[in-house]
Parts: C-alpha cells; structure tokens; sequence
C-alpha cells in the first residue's frame, strides 16, 4: 500500500494512516489522548532542541532516518547535560512511499525512543507530491540539573579533549550506500544517554560537549575555539578512525576531521579529571574506542591544529561548502 | 543569492546562513548561545505540539509559510490552555531557493512569534535537491495551569458550540492562488492568543476547545463526538461564512464544513457560559465574527448533524480524502 495526497488531508485518512502505523508503535498514555498538544510534567530548567532528518537512503548499514531522528534529538539534548524526556515528531512524507516502510521506520523510532529513555508525546503528519521520500523533524525536550554548566564557551588552557570513538562510519556508510561500494562499514547512530549519564553521575566536570554530526570534528572544535577564544592542539596519532574507514578515505581523498558521525562525542574535561573521564567513556555503552586527542592552549586564540604524523602542524579550519548533501 | 548545497553542510555556508536570514530576525538571549539544545525556564505542567508546513504558495493574500507555521504551532498550545512561550524551527529549504526569500519568511516568522509572546530559541537547517521549495517544522512549548482540564473527551449534553468566526477563508485563498482566480479573499491565518486568554482570564468552563485547520470543522466535530461519545447538532444558518467565500464554494462546489482555516477555533462551553463566551471572543482580536452554531445532544453517541436553512437533517462525516493538498 502506498501513500497518496489523502493521507495528508487532515481527516480520515490521515487519521487511519496515524492510528495503523505510528500510535501502535510509539502508545503511551501522554500520545493515546490524541490532543493537539501533548500535556508533560516540567521542572525548573528545560532543555529544548530540534532536528530535521532528510539522509538518503533512509534505510542503510547499522540504521534507518527513524532511528537517526531519535539519536540526533536524543544526542543534542544529552550535549546540554539534560536528561532526554519527551519528543514530538513531525513526518513530511512523499506521494508513493510504501506504508511497509513507513511501518518499518516508526518501528525503529519507537525502539531506539525506549532505548534512550524519551516518550513519544506528540506527532505531525504532511503528505507532499513527490516518489517515496521521507523526511521527519524531532523536537525534544529535557530537563537539566540546577548545577550543570557545559558550553562550548567554557573551554579553559590546559583543558583535555576526549572523542569518544572512531570518526567517519556513519558518513562512509553513507558514501558506499550512494556510490554502490560494497564494504562491511556500518552506520555509528547511537544514542549515547549512558556514557553522559556515567560521566553526569560521577562528578566528572565538563566544560563543553557536543557530538560530532554534520559539518565533522573540525568544526566542532572551531566552534568551541571561537566560544572559549583558546586554542586546541590534537595529536593525529591519537586520533580513532578504523583501518577500513581509514582506506575509504585515502582512495576517495576525504578527511576524517570533517565526515559526519551519529554516535559520536568529543568532551572537554579539566586535566585532572581527564583519565577518570576518558575510564568512564571506554566503559560505557559506544565508548570502547574514546581516546585523548588533544589539549586546550592559549597560544593563539580561536584556532585549531593538528600535530601531524610527519611531524607537521596543520591548521584544522570549519567545513566551508557541502560534506555530504542529505548526511542526516 | 540563491540557496546551494553548501548551505546544508553543517559548516561555515550552513552558519552563515543562519546568521544572515535567521540569527538576524530571531534573535533573543537564549537562542543567541547557539548551543545544540536551547536551556529555558520550566513549570509544573508542561504543553508541547509540533506541526510541518508544506503549503504553496509558500507567500499568499494574508501570510506566508512563517506566519502560518508560527501561528499554527501557537494555537495547537492554546487549544490546551497553555499559555505558549518556547519553540523550535526546523528548516528543509530546496536548493535554489532565493535567500531575500528566506528573509522575508524569517522576518515574518519574528513578527508573528513577537505579537503571540512566543520566543523562537532553538533551530535546524537543512538543504535538500528541488527547485525552491521551504517546508517548516515548528515544536511548542507553554505552560498550564494544574487547574485547566480541556479535553475533545469533556463535552456533555446540553453545552453549546461556539465558531470563533467565518469559515473557509484560508483555503478559498490558497486555492485562488494555485487557480490564478483574482478576488480579494485573505487568509484568516493569526495567532489566537487574546481570544483564548480573555476566555480563561474570565473563568470560562472550556469543556473542549480545538483551531479548526486541515480537515474542516467537520472532522473537528466528529473528533469531539466521538472522543465525548455524544452528538453534535448544528444550525446551518448561524455558521458565519463571508458572502465571497459563500460564492466561491458554490461555483467551485466546495463544502466550508471542510475547508482548512488558520485563524478560527471552535469551543465547547456549558450553556450558563454560553452568552458571556460568546461576547468575550467577540470583543477579542480575531473574534468580530464569532457565532453559537449548535449545541451537545445526547440522541445519538457519536455523530454531528446539521440542520440545513431548507428543514433537512444532515449527517456531518469526518473527511474522507483530499481536502486540498498542501493546504498548510
């Protein structure tokens, strides 16, 4: 069965559409009342981010654009330092998709939701002409601790940056997908609730942390650099990427600095809680490969290098122009 | 300037973008942290809705694609009885799109969330192949009060049916736009705010309460008839419906039970707050036209009728199919 511009009408349609494919799998008491807003217990200090997700294909190794709208709202609010609670979602969908696959897709959310710990509360749906395209948006709300500070300005000298695992797999997937290029590189979309709350709960101080998606590492360091107006000097030698990763991107002439991930983060801890940081990510659920990959200095403010292999110094500016259309 | 690839990066293009069109128009203190979660002040009771807008034209007689996806997210919260404070904006621009386009869009979107006392603090950007096309995702969040309780499932037999003004504006616009047919019809598209607020500020029983858009007050009834498990009786010639609009359904052979409005909402009161609910909507902004149509009866669970101007009884079903694609 496929999806016709009568599924986006508004009424029964749209209404059977909802009913057969998302509220079975995404039911919970908040969503079952079927209200225009979805009615929550709040707190003091709210998080709050959203997310369009428009990758291509949307089913590829390791993932589909279901699970990838959860992890990518899920991981954004965990960078605040909140605990994930509730998400609304909003499906544009082409003229043509199948409903199995639509079916398929909100099976991934509502698996992915319960393994991060969020609710499902409320949905949109818009049907639009086109060939089988899905495109959805999540926006999610958390709730943060009175007494947590992380921000991408908050970066001090002598600061440590740790990445939580190899760079590159979710856009390598990609890649392959697109160009037909058989490999066995998977997708590293994950959720990564459990290496924030082991560190949360273990006192550990972060001063910034984001997960490394769209626009790759080195933007997200210079992002930080120009918050915190410091310097960060990594160590290439230290830096995870996986030998098949590694060879992808030596025939195809990328950089790992700027390839997108989904389940990946890089923190910046103080020194002394560095090695209890980098302990706590390796031991946490995505986190086996975290590695120390360099430092915070002062040296020249609002800039980031990289000590090369050979013994050179490279200055790691921000993606300017396209990575990779339709990533996430 | 026109959008390109680049500008969905992730990188330097995508974060020029956003500062030159939306960091300019949107600007407030929390949004301005440019953090990948938005940290906000929390309450008790919490109302989150997300809504996708597809319409097209994407500028039309009365609004445009950011006044509507302002406004329609802002309503969905009032309908609950929350009072809207926080939303997020995900983008999906076409490449190709003008960027003076994308201004004069943001520029609205400001406006509208400035008079609705809604603050934009979170946001997504991404570009896609196509030919200039914007599609928004907006997500709310407002606060309740632990008194209110408005629920489609409240209505009880003898309350009575309040229309907050004519139908069918905002579809007979859209659809003289796409068939190049030259009238003066406006879209109704605005913000709710004042009208609900003097309702809820004067102690009104709001039994149920819902923004009648995409699938026509006829399947909002129904909605309420069958969540209430009562019927709905109305009186055609009480339903307010302009002498062009009139006209316009009669050579196009449209229904106004079915049309798509962005600025109308219907309410369900007890018949003791009938009069005063009446006279409050109508003394509030957007409300000159509003009128009692009809009333809760207990005959038959789960119907709506309409008693026609020429005697008759008619069944009033949920729509079924297209209303008209796109329409918001």
């Amino acid at each position: 069965m496929k999806i016709t511009m009568a599924h986006g009408s508004g009424g029964k349609a749209t209404s059977e559409l909802i009913q057969e494919v998302f509220a079975k799998e995404f039911e919970n008491e908040i969503l079952n009342r079927m209200e225009d807003s979805a009615l929550v217990k709040g707190s003091q200090k709210l998080a709050m981010t959203t997310d369009s997700f428009v990758v291509t294909p949307i089913v590829f190794p390791g993932g589909d654009i279901g699970h990838l709208s959860i992890c990518g709202t899920v991981n954004d609010l965990l960078m605040s330092g909140a605990r994930p609670q509730y998400l609304t979602c909003g499906f544009i969908i082409e003229e043509g998709t199948e409903i199995d696959t639509l079916k398929q897709i909100a099976k991934s959310m509502a698996k992915t939701a319960k393994a991060a710990g969020i609710m499902i509360v409320a949905g949109d749906t818009k049907v639009i002409e086109g060939n089988g395209g899905i495109y959805i948006n999540t926006a999610g709300v958390g709730f943060v601790d009175e007494t947590i500070d992380i921000s991408s300005s908050n970066c001090e000298n002598g600061d440590i940056v740790i990445l939580s695992g190899n760079l590159g797999d979710h856009h390598a997937t990609i890649l392959s997908s697109r160009l037909s290029i058989e490999n066995t590189i998977k997708s590293d979309c994950a959720p990564l609730n459990d290496m924030v709350e082991n560190l949360l709960e273990n006192k550990i101080r972060i001063k910034a942390m984001r997960d490394v998606t769209r626009g790759g590492l080195g933007t997200v360091l210079n992002e930080f650099a120009t918050a915190s107006s410091c310097t960060i000097e990594l160590q290439e030698e230290k830096i995870p990427v996986s030998d098949q990763v590694k060879s992808f991107c030596k025939i195809l002439g990328l950089d790992p600095f700027y390839m997108a991930n989904e389940g990946k983060m890089v923190a910046v801890v103080s020194k002394e809680d560095s090695e209890k940081a980098l302990e706590l990510i390796r031991n946490s659920k995505y986190g086996e490969n975290a590695a120390i990959i360099g430092s915070v200095t002062q040296e020249e403010a609002g800039m980031v290098f990289v000590n090369t292999l050979i013994g050179g110094k490279r200055k790691i500016d921000i993606l300017y122009g396209e990575g990779l259309p339709r990533i996430c």
